[in-house]
């Protein structure tokens, strides 16, 4: 309501007009690009980058939103990327960077601060990689530093144990695993930060495309453990930065 | 097919007529006692006891069955009784045995063997503990050593491994487990014996009746884990006393 | 691996025996009162509670628990707790605090410094206002200061807008809501702090005890929204205290 | 059961013969194309399009019904073209036309009245417009006038503030999202019309193809809100159509 | 937005200060009282009735909502009501009205226009009558006229057709139906009316709680069909009333 | 249409007026009983009883039905009654006849033809008797010889090769299962005649109220084997006795 | 148990000895093709054909299998054909027939004696056509006459009603659905003979590849209504091949 | 703990360090080759291979594991290998063996010693051949000798009858079937071995992917079943390795 009362105060003084505030209103929320409104208050948190979640959209529609985008100087992110669609937005973007394990883009225009603590990527096995990578390459898009641990699954339990310090030494950890989706519960008893849980499609059978580990992500008898969507790497970099920079 | 040449070789011999051998057949298969067919042939295998599944039965249903294995002297399991049925088992059973936790009565007629090596049955929480039960009562009426690891669950993992010894020890492991159904995973990284891992229903909302303890366990990441039924200890303990005594 | 390296020191230095030295180990761990392991390495966050989840465990187990706790005067958190179960709580405990609503039982032995942020704990409904109280209660007993805001769901938004001072203004904020689950999407587009969503299993038919609102939740348009279990306010309460007090 | 009347009335008249009765009931039935018989009866509403939905269908079986039903000179709406269907549709109509973003042919041969009130079609996000348009389109040949609302999904909610008033102004609301589906309820509470929601199969994860947007839309806590299938666009025009026609 | 300028307008003009435009705002919106804000905004439709679903509610919480609602003298409507809570709303109501088939309570203070056309409530069979008098008696409170047409399921064909007139006359259907949920279809092929389709829980086995019914409902290959929740009596009443009075 | 003749017939003839006639039409086609539509036209099979699905019914519209066929001196089948129910049914019907295992009331007001052919009853175990018990019930009131073969299910299939004398000899096998729900897969390989298989809800965790047995059923590998919905006795019962008759 | 009873009296009389006993029932059984066990007991049946249901089979594998029926000279029926294992069929047995709509394959080498009685097969839409073919097809084979009417489904009725006729003249009637698998339930309650539905994948989103009319059907409330797996037009051609040969 | 007490007694006798003693133990665990931590305490049982489970892996990461291992000399199996990937193993690793039909990588290095008990490895169908083989290669490769009976399903249980000395020959069972799941009751009321069941994603429509079997084998009525998840040939063989070598 902060907003509001300043419009009035404006209109009170007659600095502006009735008209002039109802567009002024309207004119700073969003970009209107045909097929999307970017929106724009996102913005005003310095530093932290767009965001463009390109599956389902049509290479013409991603750089339709890219190209406003672009014009305010800012940090881009871009999710679900396919080579193809990289090779497109090349051409309108030629420092835009992708990784293709993840799949992402990312395009940094903007210096971002980085606080000192660190936000630790625990990954179960070898075929989470990808979503881990778009969960920490996320993180560091958006100003922190990550800390990457790999294939500590609970199969193979020392493997954790012997990285147990890294993973004690961050301010928030993600963890990512498919199959029966153990190791948040795991972590979660071994460290008193919080712990944001991805499951990933990874596993075959009963799986079911990664219900299996939701579903005993959701269930952890492990306190301080939250859960995002199936092979959501991005949302789980996202929170996970909300609250290292907390 | 060894008993199809016996019948063979006695009427060949003419020991016996072909009426005669179709009756003997059909006559040590089965006791017929109306509402149910006492399967006859399990008994062959000295030692095994009976067992009634008492859900969805009435206690007149149940007491026929159990008179008609009394008159054989066999040892008796009877699973998922209430107390209101155990009252009406005690007056045709004097020497019937009853846990409330367990919800099983245990009929002692026979002498068992029982082997030297034995059969740990691990528990996550407090609250898996009647399925627990269930599992170790039907180990021991069938003759084996039963050692109890209680409360082990991931979340506070020093637990478990300060019980490694007792577990590793067994020569088959059961790993009862709700919530998340962890425990079998890392119980199955960390010993080189089977582990049956039985799901039971503890837990709320998204556990879905023990629904994401099964997942996780069918899609458990450590080899050498095998799942039984939700809920069903005394299965676990069937066939880890199957393995226990090969 | 840091206790570890002590226990290292002191053996060498001959301080203590090896056989001492596993046995300070292990009984530093856990009290083991028999159905359970009480867990005692939690403790030593100084103020944070112990915790007795009391589903599926009956009086006497929740009691021997209790009392093992109450030797160490810390403060103790029971959650899903009935009235009669209180009332036996009671008589070992005379200072037990119950709500009836939130079914939760506070002893409080100690005090906790309590940071001067706040947690917003929102609720969508009138019906979710047991889970949402379950959060506030066990934010509160970590030692938080936490703000109510009741009865704001998406069908008047205008009561939400109403309201948005006092959510924009918490440290991490706490969405509790049933049937479509949309309040913390909403919520999520319009604070820059960590969003926190309970699922509740209010609703009727197709909301299949809380399964419209938990998938809802985890398909959130809105960055920056994680998820616990349907009804979990116990959990929603305890990461958003782990973040508060970061 | 009128025109059960009039025939009873042309027969007791001796107009026409009880053999030539029946054959006039079945002739004026459908038009029997072999693979599918064309429903006539439809026709009988003035300037409602015929509709063929091609999805399942062999280019031979849809264009067969196709030719069927130009001989009749009515308006032609097929959904669910690809764009090799579309070629060889267009071979026997050149008039026909095709939207590659809704995958929908239009054939117009017959002028329909357009009442003054309008539909609005709100979007979530971009990535469900192929089926907003679905439902543009169809309302559009079914003489409506449409007014498209895109891209106002509930994470940038002063998006569909800044639009409300051409939401109110229509006299039936179409609703089209995906993900957590929260759009709809939302929509709901802001407007005094009936809202057609849509969900859709867009999202990735626990969005399950759609089924955590249908859930969510059926358990919409605002009034005044029904819900067709994942992603029938086509079905929400149509309905929207019949309601803005009354 | 027509608020906005409203209030833009008077403060521009001097006739309010800032301050007492913001709790003009504020005051407008909503009765708090303390386990819920009853939302008033709905109220300026005249006649349309304030609506309480108590599924959930302690009758402690019914009578607060209810008490602040009826000072202002609409009409109310309370769902789910159970004859104990109907007997405690008498106390502070008496001239309240108790369905105990639809389990409906209305309370009737303001005269409500009733247009000239009517709304048809058709049913199934006689197991879905309460569902479908929640539909029923919410559609007359909310000012219609109603047309019950009962046990017309697909099983006996020939009692649709024999109530068709009825059902054709309508100007909005309801259809109420639970089982294999295949009437919706069967009316909308016959009707050229909005047809409102409430799946029930009606049925055993394999309809597992409605969702057969739904499922088919949602799938119906008649046009002119959308679904409301199972068991969603008042909603489809509800949106029915809004057609009907469009 | 045979029907629709005859009356073109008498009006072509000038025998009955039009309004007779179609008065004529409707009144043959049910019973109005207020709560129900008692269809008449099954009637016309002689001998062929009415049934009433007694399940979500009171007990006045039970007894209202029941009254209505009870003038028309027809065989009755009341399904899902509960012993209460039978108490008030006897009031008004001193002749009922009831089985409390099948919860199923008969009465027998006219002799049925019945075939030398039979029936095949086989239940795989003794918890599945009520379902068994409720389609024989079913068939042999339709006049129906009926066999019975109980507990032969395939833990021990000895049993069930001991009886397949009397399953091969039916016309017609009713295989009851709950669990796996494997029987009529092997029942199916066993005979030439059709099998028509009912899932029970029997057994516990991931039977999840019969869906097990359910999905076996219908994905059997043995050709001749159909399926009703979970538990329904009567359906087979009715399907099996229609076969049987033809 | 008949062939036992003879092995036994040869055995008896010394017609054949012990191991030649044995030898001699194994032999019988069925032939062994390495990959498979092609069951020779079925063809005891005359006319029977054999069936390979292909999906799954390597070419080599259905290939071998092939080779050794034909050697038997009986007909043959594959099933779920693609063209190119049509080709590579052909090449082994040229007067194979292939019918790409069904994708079946018949070889015809046996006149088999056809019942004057028939059987309908009932489609509701032209996309579920391929299934009710592979239904027909199988029928035929099998020594029926079949009836196939096409496109009656509910969303037209009245072409259901003009087709009447031909559906009640049959002795049993397969009836084909998708989406809301409506049409089983109509056609059961119009005649009276036994109805074999068969659900198919046809339709979108909430159908959830043929679950919606699976669940449809098998909670008809028409009695006298059975099920098969979905699309599996094979079974229903069998049993209603059965049935009607009875 | 036992690996702790030596630490503890070197690092007591001054025989090495404590930083020497932390990197030991951390050194010994696993092998880091930046995608993965190949766990080497596995080795330590002789003659066990490493396994690679290749799906969701880049060549790149399958031959960075690989070549790790290598170096050891191990045997080593790697399922789910495409054939394009074996080629590219191939070229690392000459003399790695290759089985396409079960797509298993099989480098034998080291002599394993073969107890002379053997598996039996049950197949119901020729399509579940591929999960049966991938068993028992994998039993080959950890020691065991297995013996293979194929295509013994329950439609034709004479098959499984004539087979039955072999299986009951064996020290543990595994039964793969798709479908309904059924063969593994069968077989476990036949043997008084352990059965391992593997649902195979064999079947279709209402198989759900493995789900049907999946949940009949859960529920089987035998005792003495375990299961494994969908497809899992390789836990199976594993866990049947363990228990055969006990």
């Amino acid at each position: 309501m902060e907003a509001f009362r300043e419009i009035l105060e404006k209109v009170k003084k007659g600095a502006i007009g009735v008209d002039e505030g109802l567009s002024l209103l309207k004119g700073q929320f969003y970009l209107d690009v045909g097929c999307a409104k970017v929106d724009l208050q996102r913005e005003s948190r310095v530093g932290y980058p767009e965001v463009i979640y390109c599956s389902g959209k049509t290479a013409e529609q991603v750089k339709a939103i890219l190209e406003a985008m672009l014009e305010r100087d800012s940090n881009i992110l871009a999710t679900r990327v396919s080579l193809e669609l990289f090779e497109e937005i090349r051409e309108i973007c030629p420092d835009a960077l992708y990784s293709p394990l993840a799949r992402v883009v990312a395009i940094k225009r903007k210096k971002v601060e980085v606080p000192s603590s660190y936000i630790a990527v625990v990954t179960a096995g070898t075929s989470d990689l990808p979503v881990a990578e778009e969960a920490a390459l996320t993180a560091e898009l958006f100003g922190n530093r990550v800390e990457r641990i790999v294939d500590v699954g609970v199969a193979g339990v020392h493997r954790l144990f012997a990285n147990l310090e890294a993973i004690r030494g961050a301010r928030v950890v993600i963890v990512v695993a498919g199959m029966e989706g153990a190791l948040p519960s795991l972590v979660g008893g071994l460290v008193d930060k919080p712990v944001i849980a991805v499951p990933t499609s990874v596993g075959y059978g009963a799986s079911f495309h990664g219900l299996s580990a939701l579903l005993a992500m959701l269930n952890s008898c492990s306190s301080g453990v939250c859960v995002v969507n199936i092979d959501n790497g991005y949302g789980a970099g996202y929170i996970a930065s909300m609250i290292n920079q907390l």
